[in-house]
């Protein structure tokens, strides 16, 4: 199977990747996905599976595990061949096709579509004492399970969405919940925003804007942090269970910077139609950068289908490029 | 309520115009939506809802009238004003609001978004003899209600997406289905172009390329189509109780053509920021061209995204475009 040549390989099974996948297959390709995790669903099912998803058209809420499971029902409908667990290193054309090598395998495609999300997740740590100690025993940077923290007093740090969606969701089960922020501006969706405001008013949330985290202690697990006031440098020591800090992932390409592809802001760069500066090569989703864009989950399913449109295109030039005009192929006889 | 100045007022409440309501909510916006049709929806309601959708990302399958209950519940969850039933005739700059003059009152907006999907729904009709005459009473260039064509025969005109959706849904409750088409090349998804074939090849649907409609005959209601080839000119009398014509939609923008919007191609032009030339007036879904433009739900919807973020940045500068980086306002208090 790995050597049978494919009409796309995309490259990431996130939701950017499944959308494509399916896309591909409405359209009448052979897909492969490949991703490096060991399942599919990308950040979904890797970083967030239990937090609610509100901005994907058609659900006004849904789990991102639920939404990831959605996803994969629907790739899965025309059959793309499936590569786990698998990272690509290289990338070559062959003159009618590009070789992929990986680290266990290599894989023949028409065309690819990079779908790597924010590449490989590498966290952002807080660089400060017991951070590197205490990871996975009270430290955390993703919730996998938000019943671990019921009845428990917990520290959020981060300013972003994450920060912010985690400190609504758990402020109901935890016994005490500190939101530390180092200002006081915001990177969250305004209505969040304003949630986090009324729960603060509510004395359901603990807000510490200018404060930063200056170390992390405990025994065995965490027991304590002490935070700052970076304009008084005044300490704060707050006695806790969890310090959870979502600060955001490093933008880590991976393999993918060396695959020939134009790099700029550490994103793949591509033009309207989603083509890089590599013929036949593609991407879409939180990888790439082009003029207005957004990193949403939506914007990421539009730019799957352009993509892959594109694609089909590149792997049959007489193949239209908008399918709601196009396919145009004589395969039926008349009767 | 209608005087009352919005900051985003979203024309059209199809799946983009509902998607685009949520989102301005999320980005804190007060926000209206003016439709010329009695009900939310769009398309989706107005014209199949009883239609499988297969393309938007999340959901496999999803009937289209579903799809719309669940547009609408996302976007009321914000509650935009709903203006139903309105034709928005003039759009007025007055310096730092528009003023749209509607049938029956006036609005003030800080900015507008132009989600119209195809313009008005004038559908294509078929220029024979009989059609105006038959049209509701065997003729339709819509299904409302499947179930009435159970046990009917029934003979389908087109060669796009519709046309063929209609013909696999309809094929196993109908005593006898005829596809008819002009040519033998197809408008529609490769997938769906597939199971149309198997189902031909099964004897579920009879094929009829080449072959144009001549005339439309009945007493009451529809008894008989003759169609002929247009080869060779010869002709088949078809006993039938409906002809369903699925011939497209004229663009037919209406009054939006002299908003002072440049248009091109019957559309509204756009760039990648989804602005129109007009500052202040932006356009997203259907209605709108532009480089790579695709006509999928699923591009309405980033696209919608789009339109809205750069809307709130021109309703307030200070607002930065993308809100996974954004807002950033500072409205709480250090404590």
């Amino acid at each position: 199977m790995a050597n049978e040549i494919r009409d796309i390989t995309i490259i990431g099974g996130g939701p950017t990747g499944l959308f494509g996948a399916f896309y591909a297959g409405m359209r009448g390709c052979s897909t492969r996905i490949i991703d490096s995790l060991p399942e599919l669903g990308g950040q979904l099912t890797a970083l967030y599976p239990e937090k609610d998803i509100f901005d994907v058209g058609g659900f006004p809420k849904i789990l991102a595990k639920d939404l990831s499971k959605n996803l994969v029902a629907q790739a899965m409908q025309f059959q793309p061949d499936l590569v786990l667990d698998e990272q690509v290193e290289e990338v070559h054309w062959e003159g009618g096709h590009f070789r992929l090598r990986g680290a266990s395998a290599q894989y023949l495609t028409k065309a690819l579509v990079i779908a790597g999300g924010k590449g490989a997740f590498e966290p952002m740590r807080l660089d400060v004492p017991g951070y590197d100690e205490f990871l996975r025993r009270g430290v955390e940077y993703a919730v996998k399970d938000p019943e671990r923290y019921r009845g428990a007093r917990v520290v959020i740090v981060g300013g972003g969405d994450s920060a912010l969606d985690w400190a609504l969701i758990l402020k109901d089960m935890t016994d005490r919940l500190v939101l530390v922020h180092r200002r006081d501006g915001w990177r969250a969706h305004q209505a969040t925003v304003n949630s986090v405001q009324a729960a603060s008013e509510a004395g359901e949330i603990e807000l510490r804007t200018f404060h930063e985290v200056r170390n992390i202690e405990g025994t065995e697990v965490v027991e304590r942090t002490t935070i700052f006031d970076n304009r008084t440098d005044e300490e704060t020591c707050i006695e806790c269970d969890a310090v959870l800090s979502f600060l955001g992932f490093k933008p880590d390409l991976g393999p993918i910077q060396h695959w020939g592809v134009e790099i700029t802001k550490n994103r793949v760069k591509v033009n309207a139609l989603m083509e890089t500066n590599v013929p036949g090569i593609f991407a879409a989703g939180d990888i790439v950068d082009y003029e207005g864009k957004l990193d949403l989950i939506a914007t990421g399913f539009a730019e799957a289908a352009v993509a892959v449109n594109n694609a089909v295109h590149f792997v049959d030039p007489k193949a239209r490029v908008n399918p709601g005009h196009s396919t145009n192929m004589k395969i039926f006889k008349d009767k």
